[in-house]
This record gives C-alpha cells, sequence and structure tokens, in this order.
C-alpha cells in the first residue's frame, strides 16, 4: 500500500467513504455525497470479486482452447455475448453502450491473456525439441 | 433482437452456453468450455446487474456535485479508489493492473455523464435568463 500521488493522504488505512483523509478539499463534502460514495465503494469491492471469478473461468478457458487448438477469440461467441448484455443493460436500465464497451474491455484484457498463455505453450514445445 | 453479424445466427432465442446456434465452427466446441461459458455468461449477468446499481448511483453522485459547484473528476478519492481495488484485486488473485483499468474505464464514462449532466444544467440555467 502506497500513499495516493495525488493529495498524500496515506491509503491503506483509508475506511469506505472517509472524509478524514481528505485534507486538501477546497470545499466540504455534502454527507450525501459521502454516503453515495460507501455505495459505490461496496459495489466496486463486489465488481472486483465477480471479476476474479471471471478470469479464473477464463483462465480455464485458455487452457481448454489452447489445448483445443482454438482461437484465443471468437467473433461469433463474442456476438451474442454483446447482444445479451446490452438487453440485460436495456431492462436494469444501464446504457446498453457502455455494457457494450464494458464486455470490449473485458474480452480485450481476456484474449491478451489467452495468447500470452498459447505463446508460453508454444515456447514450451520449441523448448521440448 | 438483432441477429448475430458474424455468424448469422439468431441471438433471442439461445440459451446460455448453447452449442447448437454456433453451426459455422470449424471445430466441434468442448463440453468443458461450454460449461465454462455458461459461468461467465452468468457471472456478466451480475456484472452488468452491479454496473446498473453503481451507475444509479454515480447518476445521484453527478447531481449532487452539479449542486455543490463540485468538479466531476475528483484526482484524490480516484487515487484512494485505484489503491483499494489494487489491493481487494491482489487478495481474491485478479491481476491488480487490471482492476486499475476496470476502475479508469469506469471512472471515464462516469464522468463523461457528469460532464455531459453539469453542460445540460447550464444549458438549463441559460434558457432560464
Amino acid at each position: 500500500m502506497v500513499g495516493s500521488p495525488v493529495d498524500g493522504a496515506p491509503v491503506g488505512s483509508v475506511p469506505l467513504g472517509a472524509v478524514a483523509a481528505e485534507p486538501a478539499r477546497s470545499q466540504p463534502i455534502p454527507a450525501e455525497l459521502v454516503s453515495a460514495r460507501a455505495s459505490i465503494d461496496n459495489l466496486d469491492a463486489a465488481l472486483v470479486h465477480l471479476l476474479a471469478e471471471r478470469f479464473k473461468i477464463t483462465r480455464r478457458v485458455g487452457r481448454i482452447k489452447a489445448a483445443a487448438g482454438l482461437p484465443p477469440a471468437d467473433p461469433g461467441r463474442e456476438a451474442e455475448q454483446i447482444a445479451r448484455l446490452r438487453q440485460l443493460a436495456q431492462d436494469s436500465d444501464l446504457d446498453p453502450e457502455l455494457a457494450e464497451k464494458f464486455l470490449t474491455f473485458i474480452v480485450r484484457e481476456v484474449v491478451r491473456h489467452h495468447e500470452r498463455l498459447q505463446a508460453d505453450d508454444h515456447r514450451a514445445d520449441w523448448l521440448a525439441g
């Protein structure tokens, strides 16, 4: 844990939504904003844990694809995921564009990881002769 | 719901992890991959719903900030969030870089939304004379 590069406040000891650690503000922070930020922090923790679980599974997918000789990217599958997430977003009052951008971001990171995995496999093959 | 632009399969009627709707594959999809994809689809639905809730709150934050004359972006707060999410990622075996990129993506979208909101407010002020 390092100090925040922006205001120098220690980060590791800051409780959710704390105001005390933000001394450099030029304006006081409304109580309503402090409360909203605490909720955002809770949701972000949940999002990170779901992302961790998702990437655990995509690591497995990467190994399955590499073993089966399947390409890392799969445009057909991605198009289906995008259409489905756009619909889910619309149903829950989230901008469908944002859901699509989010999935694109995730898929890009996953493909990058899969490609690294397959490159490692090829290197292992080469090293094995 | 529209057909997938990639393989022409209808998207709306595809159950989670279905193989039947992916006829254009050159190779069969391993059962293990179908199962992993169903889990990914479940997690993505949860992620989208959490994102919807998060953006509901940031819309509120946007209104609070606009009313208080606070700027849309808050580098000190963002540095704290990044440090915290990197730590949470590390604790749950997710690449901390990825958690940071994820938050950066979200914050960029939120700031874009807040700026639009404040621009709308200024236009409303101007229209009101």
